[in-house]
């Protein structure tokens, strides 16, 4: 039996008008017992730790609803060219170099810089997600996991049978720190007909479903040419809109597709800075929460982004959709509910995104006491438009510490960073033999 | 005579091929004397200080060529509003409040945020110049500072004889760490009479002037309708554009206005994130360098995008710019340019920007040694799509340390934040009553 207390500002993301300037949060175990005013703690509550910082916001842990960890070995290895030439002369060919161990390592790089960021929880889509699921374990953090998968590809068989396999193995493990979903990846790599056996697994096993969809005009181009429909229409066809489904990115759609997605409860996860490294373009976010389609954010994997920090995630998102329809859509703390109640909503994850007495105590703090944070006249807008990943000082899951004082509890950084540097350099070296 | 020796990774930003791996640079009085490979210092060289840090990178301080400092006293005070709403019954109603105590503390709070995330130099356009020109020599900083001219406003008359009194007292201060510049607001907000007598005025004493050009869609509407031009035209036609100028925004412009601006020598303040989050557009910045202009880049005021960091608006400018064009525009290397070089030539600052001999000793290291910093591929890279303000380490100007180990050593941080919080709130107090 475990009983943290922590005295702070308190954020709770339980509505706009929810904040503790004077706040604490107590912890047993790894659930949240009480969150208020300094004093609301219930009277039999010993801690065995009381952290005092009364200059750090806490706040609910970040969700990362899309992303491809093991990717941070392609970080800054080839940018600023064309999509195609990008992904057929430097990604694939990289990918196609990489070990199950590498994608371990590969996966621990990005996990410490996703706790380093404030981020808690992770919808991943990769290979070898044996490798992924162990690197979550290690870390601590809480992660959906999803065996990516290209049905026209030549392994489409194989790694169903994988997909399956890991909902067997890891769905529920780390004491439910890990869900599994499957990973098909997306409407112009997979049939039909795979989909919808995909599918029949997924309801059969009881999980969800992730998939890129409507992510660039030329998969637009490609569907209408071969079915005659948008993405979104030829998947709700497919019967794929069933149970709950991820869809990332959904940059192209159509007025039609829009309702669909709301009418389908499809949860969409937002890419805002991947989405403009690559030119994909500016996906209807406001129209999309209007019609009440839950958002999360996510970063896409770091080969396209190049980090994993949805402080700037969060921030991008604001610019773009302001950029794109007017200054006063997707305010401040509408942002931070698509980074954590949103987030959790589009995982399927019922206990976490939001500090609450039953909730998982998966949480972070901010340090304040910065001159970027003065004056302190809006703890949403300063986390939106002023924070960045380096301001994170503390992060907790499941009632755990993973990081106090910037400084990881559960990952040696050197030895990540060092095999990390050493597996993307020899896979670079041997590209270039 | 002072002398330091820093061995690190030296990204001088001499040319795109320039990279010092396991480099130093010498460093005597507040010049640079020497960079290259370890060894490369001049053998008689006996440094006072030798600073080790071989896991990070040595680069020009960062600048910021369009900003309001004393506006971080605004912060999060209003956001997410249309813009007149948010000028008319937010910001000006504050402004209006401030006394010039208020504008030095919220221009030392500017400073201290602005060290911390490596900028060094910046161009400022506010009124009562002299507390900003003391807190610039109190941060120690380089600036150009520029008094806001509004002709048309009540104190057009008193607002250009304190410009000229600027120039007398500040041009050159502090070892020439200060230069003054002109600052009439804006074509819209000063007639041509009044921008034609300042030009006169700026050519006589000898320096630049600093004017907000075609920031939105209105300002270029109320132009056509009161001159039958655009800004660009009607600031050429008025000869306005004979010596140094900085224009900030230049977010509208049509062909014939970058061919003006190119063929005049104008340089341009490019603000992305103000321009994203108030709606006012994307600058044609792909084209303006193509053009052969001057780009820097600008955070203006706090008040609007929030913060005064430099990296985040070196990624929106580069992101704002892919997802606009393509994704193969403004490579890491070119916005990095932006961001030194640029700055320089356009603040008219003939030895910053560069790491080389004989050029100033402005230089930042970043801390490398950080998950999100691995793989090393591309350092550019690095900086422009993954590095945030807190990942500074160190900061010199003019040979002067301002911050080691993310203490600053000119400011009093605590005293600067207390001060910043309670002259805002109480502004906002009486605003309120």
């Amino acid at each position: 039996m475990s009983k943290v207390l922590i005295r702070a500002m308190v954020l709770p993301m339980t509505g706009a008008d929810m904040f503790y300037p004077q706040g604490e949060i107590a912890i047993e175990n790894d659930r949240i017992l009480a969150v208020g005013e300094r004093g609301s703690a219930p009277s039999g509550f010993v801690p065995d730790r009381t952290l005092d910082l009364p200059n750090d916001l806490v706040m609910p842990g970040l969700i990362n609803t899309h992303t491809h960890a093991a990717m941070t070995l392609l970080r800054s290895y080839a940018d600023d060219l064309p999509l195609m030439p990008w992904l057929k002369e430097k990604v694939w060919p990289f990918e196609d170099k990489l070990t199950e161990e590498d994608i371990y390592w590969g996966t621990a790089l990005a996990l410490c810089e996703m706790i380093r960021s404030g981020t808690t929880t992770m919808l991943d889509m990769y290979v070898a997600m044996d490798q992924v699921a162990e690197a979550v374990l290690k870390a601590g953090t809480r992660a959906v996991l999803s065996r990516g998968l290209i049905g026209n590809g030549p392994n489409g068989e194989s790694a169903f049978q994988e997909g399956c396999d890991l909902v067997r193995r890891y769905h529920g493990a780390g004491k439910g720190r890990i869900n599994v979903m499957f990973g098909p990846h997306a409407p112009y790599t997979c049939s039909g007909e795979y989909l919808q056996k995909v599918k029949a697994e997924a309801d059969r096993l009881g999980v969800g479903i992730h998939i890129h969809v409507a992510e660039t005009q030329d998969e637009i181009n490609i569907l209408r040419e071969q079915y005659g429909k948008t993405p979104v229409q030829w998947l709700d066809e497919l019967g794929l809109f069933g149970g709950h489904v991820v869809a990332a990115h959904c940059v192209h759609l159509t007025q039609e597709d829009m309702e669909i997605l709301a009418r389908r409860h499809v949860c969409v996860a937002h890419n805002a800075e991947s989405n403009m490294k690559l030119n994909s373009g500016t996906a209807p976010i406001t129209e999309l929460r209007a019609k009440g389609v839950v958002i999360g954010l996510g970063t896409d994997g770091a080969s396209s982004n190049n980090n994993l920090d949805l402080f700037g995630e969060m921030r991008s998102a604001a610019f773009q959709q302001k950029l794109q329809v007017d200054s006063t859509v997707l305010p401040a703390y509408e942002v931070l509910e698509m980074a954590t109640v949103g987030g959790a909503q589009t995982l399927g994850l019922e206990d976490v995104g939001m500090l609450a007495p039953g909730f998982k105590a998966d949480l972070i703090t901010i340090d304040m006491d910065q001159p970027h944070f003065y004056p302190r006249f809006s703890i949403p807008a300063h986390l939106v438009y002023v924070a960045h990943a380096g301001d994170v000082r503390t992060v907790m899951v499941d009632g755990k510490f993973l990081m106090e004082e910037r400084k990881l509890l559960t990952m040696d950084v050197s030895e990540v960073c060092k095999e990390a540097e050493t597996r993307a350099k020899r896979i670079a070296e041997e590209l270039k033999g």
